[in-house]
């Protein structure tokens, strides 16, 4: 039977400029709808499992392109509630070259799932459909009543035998002033219920406030993550490491620490598209890696191609089939498929 | 010299799904930047006016998108104040025949102009580069501050010898429950202050709770806005009459009451392309035919024409010329103009 | 609970020229995939039924392409088959007044849907899972082994206490040359399984070959309705008629037959924009009503305010609200709601 | 064997702004190619004649685009020259209901075409190709070389024994002030000339000075009329009579004049789409009737339904063939034809 | 005189998903014309050749819209029949980096130009009207049919003393299992036929089932293909080396092998746009120089130079003049030509 | 205060060809108005200057849009004069990678601009608002009055105490043959007045006849340069040097020459997304660091990151605020910004 996984997140409507204008060049925008939940889900239902969505839509128009939205990506609307007056929304203007791309919010505190009053879900109900829940760092720096729904569904999803998977994807934008202090103890709350988190050493550093005397990011990782792991009580941490080269393209390097080892994959340098997302493409495959019961090897090398077709591909949302996938882990880029 | 003119408002973003699908079946939005002093204030600059908004903006690419459309728009940027961090936005769908057009707002409250503290705007030195100013009951809706802002500033323009103009704009989704009766001191206010206003006998029934035992439209309004204009010394009030017909076709019949005579335009009757802001356009109308010392039946017949052809173009904006508008009053409609 | 219902049929590829332009002078087309099971089972997800389609898709990417846009619609897809390696497809041309619009079909006889082997389907569990059914004559068609299919789908519904809905739906350009002789005696095959039946007096003579001395339409309908219904024992057959205006309006008068009596709707007039697809909104209108027990004079409004609305959509599925409909049969046209 | 047709005159580049904007708000412009001789000869292609335009364009992107563009259409290049630099373009912003469209031209004098010199064609040659030629009063007015060319060519192909079409097509911006008086004598030289003319009572008072007592437009054509026919030995003069309604349709009613007879279609209402270059497709109308023999209310009822669907598509270039018009002359507006 | 060129093959509907999506993302397609046989053509008659295509389109709005865009590629029509229902199409969905491009096909063997019957060309007709004629391997691929038309094009051409040319263009999808076996004798029948032939190494050792001991693939082509020229008495074969760059960029060396002798062109490396469609453009540079009467260095570096360029221009059909091609053989990339 | 610039020149309207289409593919434009004098204007409007473009538009459709479209890049309209009939346009085919991009203009030399006459601005006025004046050499090409306009406005600035700005800027195409010859002493009597001169060795050697014995570019400008000041004594001269590479990127060497020393930025190399009007960028850069007395090491590397990112934006009209360049001067490429 299909493994059922939810995530818990906001559904935000991405507004982008076509092409390489400003918004104040242009007059249109194209528009879809996304959020780390949203994405995990998504390319976890691509996989073959079960995807279900815990959040809060309004029942106005643009609820309800939204929901349409979801259906298409192949998520089960079962937990998506309805009330509230709006969708978190941003805007996307693409860069080129030496010119970073942009990305400006309108008001997400105030959105449907920001807003949702306690008891809005019945965490009891979803955690037994489930075998598998997705947090992350940017749902828990919202406010107090969502790191409290975070809480209570995690903890119903442990007790119910399933795993806790957290994405610390700390963003500093979104803490404010002293963030790191601030936000230390929320995550300190999260890793206590985790099975599986996505992080590096630059989280244990920034916002766990752990010291090394290491220089190098490599080095770092491989002193904190165990540490981490160790504190925590988490069964597997996984993560990357990024650089971004002068020719639009990244490289990256995927790394899992499990059963006191580490493993990483190849380093993978490719020409990037669409870069939002990819880290969600990562994580889903991490995930996927960890409930097939793949050997870390896989798992990582897994993850880190579909983070790479992540960045090929238009929207937020990965897209890419577990096959895919496999063919973009072994192959050399191919001639037109036809 | 050319006369100079004010609005003060709110500068609200347009998302409108072209052609005629739902946000849910479309992927592309048009946008625009709008607002009933946008639209008065560019109104009058296309008649040569010098148009300034008294507004603000947030500083970022969003804030910048507007103030670049305000330009392109005519508007003088002088007293756009930027801070805070939003613009409110609106979703617009389009309807057809017998399906409406819908609107869904995003959450406006918390934009830069309805959080702009005290002391933003400098109205004693506006006052004195301004010879009207104009006032609309969206803005009244919002929150006290505002409400505050638009007292001080009307007072300000008068005591410079400047014409104050108010649209009383009733929209009941702003006031919501027992919108009425919460509202009536504060149109009250302006009413007081106003020399010329924008309104007819449903704003005298509902928000000013006077009482008449006419049934029919016209009876009520010739017996209802005399009434009005003595007891709030108004020396000017304009409005329509508006039906909606079955094929795609609107009604349109303007009037003006002025020196204890009203004035009534032609009905025109036309095809709708875009209904949103031609109460605008006839505002503007009604303060150009002012302004200028028109005779009442010259100026009710110039502003219902601007209203007409505002229903043409598109966009909330009007953008038709003054001479364009003389000849819409006068002629019947043409062959391609080559 | 949510009512359950299944339509069997094609998914088609609707290759639509954007505008008015000719196939010939355009470069770009807007795609979408429908059908009138499609269209009847989407329209009866938006009232709240569990709506499956029994179908099959090609594994390829059109056949993804597809399968999403099911999933937008709302429509199950526990039931669609994927083997085979075609969807069937039409090409649609606009027209505009006096020239009417125009649609080729590529191959669809190759379909994935028209080539299922026996045994793709199991229809006895399908059975089991749903309370109405809905066949249409384009399907019956395709070929024997289509109607065979059909033919079996339908018997397992019956004894599982199902509802069977056939909507007749000849279309000439299918059955080819002397076709009204060799689709006779399989559309009495289907009739004869039917409960719920959408007809009007053109089939019962064209199709059935039954007399009539009547010249009028309604008179041959009244006449001849309740013979079919006597001689394949159908408890409610119902359907329209229309005549097509110079304005770019059509009229439109719903009936419906049942307990030996007539229900007629009001005639509607409106301005058409999609005419593809109304008459499954009027379909997916009669079965909601006999599904919720609605009283025929409601349901032959609901079903002609349906049928009405889709001509307002972009697109060939109706796509309106249960509360959009009920809204349309009693108001009369209104202005931007905002 | 297929007739063949050559028309004389200029490529325009057509610029039309998208929708209903206007140039001052939209970002982006259709383009194609048209001209009066284009669109006659281009209607004619697709009656089945074979099509040559005798025309100028330069050799660069621009003439490029044109040429290929005019390929599309069916035209014959092989009296195309290429010599000058540019090529004549016009802007085009919809109207829309009370608002008319507006039409703005770049520099057409110094256009390849206007500025071809003497010996630029070889029309001694062209005419022995061709069994018919079309001019119109638009090429007239461009200058005294272009009008020697016209006479030359006219000459030309009288002396081989083909047919002369001159349709009068007066534009008052291209003639300018006193252009009347200015243009008249190189009126009558074309229809010295012409064997079959396009031209209404307008023409005959204000382009050749006719008088007439009577008011009525259809009693001056019958007076005036056989006058210009008897005066310049026409053979056959057609025209039409055109009506601007308020609801976005015209009305038209075509008119033939052939031995010492008038024949009169019927009026026809339409919604109109795209109203430039429907005049053109009435003269295609009336050259095929007279080249290929059919009665003059065959011819006239043609002419007439030729036009009215020239207004239902997008372009200056009628596209219909000769069996969609058949059908339009005989038919009520149909369903989808599918 | 001009030289007069035909293909023999099917016109192919390209159906393109527009930037970077899927077609389950994306909601609109362009659309063109191509085909092998439509690119080798198109690209002649470019070098100023007259080009005939031989082939067989629907009567139908399709097949009208095809043969529209062939008129603007420039090829005459004389020779394309109307029958049949069907254009074959396919799909494509643009890659991006490391994510390869896709094709999906529609059902071509059901296409008019593979259903046209036996005598529906009149080959020795046409045969007497050209001086070259151009099969491909797709074409081969089809059915027993078609390769009798093929079979008694080539001969009816060689009868009259023209040139034939065959690219091997071998599709493994197209002829299914065990292909190689299967199509053996097929393509000895038009290698026996041919006078220019493009193909390499690898269609001698799987096609024709040649032996070597090499490796590398340049020392494989230089031993079997004068092996191939003598059995088959070929009098030039040429073909091309292609490799896939990592970073969007493609490198290709042309080769022609004529009087025994191999020429080769330097390789070339550049940016691909759209790769669709560039072997044809290297053929059509081949045929040229070999009509022409280029020495080999100038016609392998002038067909490589053609080839790159398709590369870099939208759709399937090579749009570049001879004189761009000079140029892009000899300069440097240059600034903006203005 | 902020510091008012004024440029002197023609607005063009630039008809793009969208995506990688040549003209005679495609079937839309994008367009927008620039110049050199538009470009340098806005570019300095950003940074908070004052900017007033001194120019003529026609009173049509078409200047109307030019106009706003210039309010839109924040350039004030106070000098632009309305008369005549025509702006100047050019078509833009981009390029990609080995195909270079290619300009095709319309006929400028009837423009408004081109054909105002003398009296058109009253230069003495103009000279005392501002304190810097920009002139450049595309300009100098047109015709003798507007050289006379030229002279006159220089003059008057400089006996205002402003400075005069000469950008070089010699395009072979506007002169024509014996175009160095024939420019000369128009260049000299612009260089006799300029303050700050834009250009390189490649103008002193062509335009103005200096002789080097020197072959490499560096060593001819720090030999030529010098004298160029010292004869016609210009306090500021500065240039790039621009080298293409085959990756689709461009290398950029900014110099500037003051107080008898050269100062030269670093090499920058980053890929193009649209080249046109980035000279332009690079002057507003080096205007704003000598209006700000910023030390020539920075003036010439903020000059070179405002050409750098210039290339990476949409239009001819650089964008991008002074912060925008301050960061692009000091960073490397950044992750998306949000």
């Amino acid at each position: 039977m299909a493994k059922r996984v939810a995530s818990f997140g906001e559904v935000m409507m991405r507004l982008q400029v076509p092409g390489y204008e400003f918004l104040s060049q242009a007059s249109t925008l194209n528009y879809s709808f996304s959020g780390t939940g949203v994405n995990v889900t998504s390319a976890l239902a691509r996989f073959g499992y079960t995807g279900y969505l815990v959040s809060t839509l309004p029942d106005n128009a643009v609820g309800d392109a939204a929901a349409s939205y979801l259906q298409k990506l192949g998520i089960n609307q079962l937990f998506i509630h309805r009330s509230g007056d709006y969708v978190g929304m941003y805007f996307l203007e693409n860069g080129f070259g030496a010119r970073p791309s942009r990305v400006t919010y309108s008001n997400r505190l105030e959105s449907s799932f920001n807003t949702a009053s306690e008891g809005t879900y019945n965490f009891e109900e979803i955690a037994r459909e489930i075998d598998v829940v997705h947090f992350c760092g940017i749902t828990l720096a919202m406010n107090d009543s969502i790191r409290q729904h975070m809480k209570t569904f995690a903890k119903a999803v442990k007790e119910n035998g399933g795993t806790v998977v957290f994405d610390c994807n700390y963003r500093p934008s979104l803490w404010g002033e002293d963030g790191y202090r601030k936000s230390k103890r929320y995550y300190e709350e999260m890793l206590d219920l985790a099975d599986i988190v996505m992080m590096n050493e630059k989280d244990a550093m920034f916002v766990l406030g752990m010291k090394t005397e290491k220089k190098e990011r490599t080095e770092q990782l491989v002193e904190l993550i165990p540490a981490v792991a160790k504190k925590y009580k988490i069964s597997v941490i996984a993560g990357t490491h990024r650089s971004i080269n002068g020719d639009n393209t990244h490289s990256l390097r995927g790394f899992i620490f499990k059963n006191q080892t580490f493993t990483f994959s190849k380093t993978v340098t490719f020409s990037v598209y669409d870069r939002i997302g990819a880290g969600d493409a990562y994580a889903s495959g991490i995930i996927h890696g960890e409930m097939e019961g793949f050997l870390p090897e896989k798992t990582v090398a897994f993850a880190a191609a579909a983070g790479m077709l992540a960045h090929t591909v238009v929207g937020d949302t990965p897209i890419s089939s577990e096959a895919d996938i496999f063919r973009a882990m072994t192959e050399s880029v191919g001639d037109v498929e036809r």
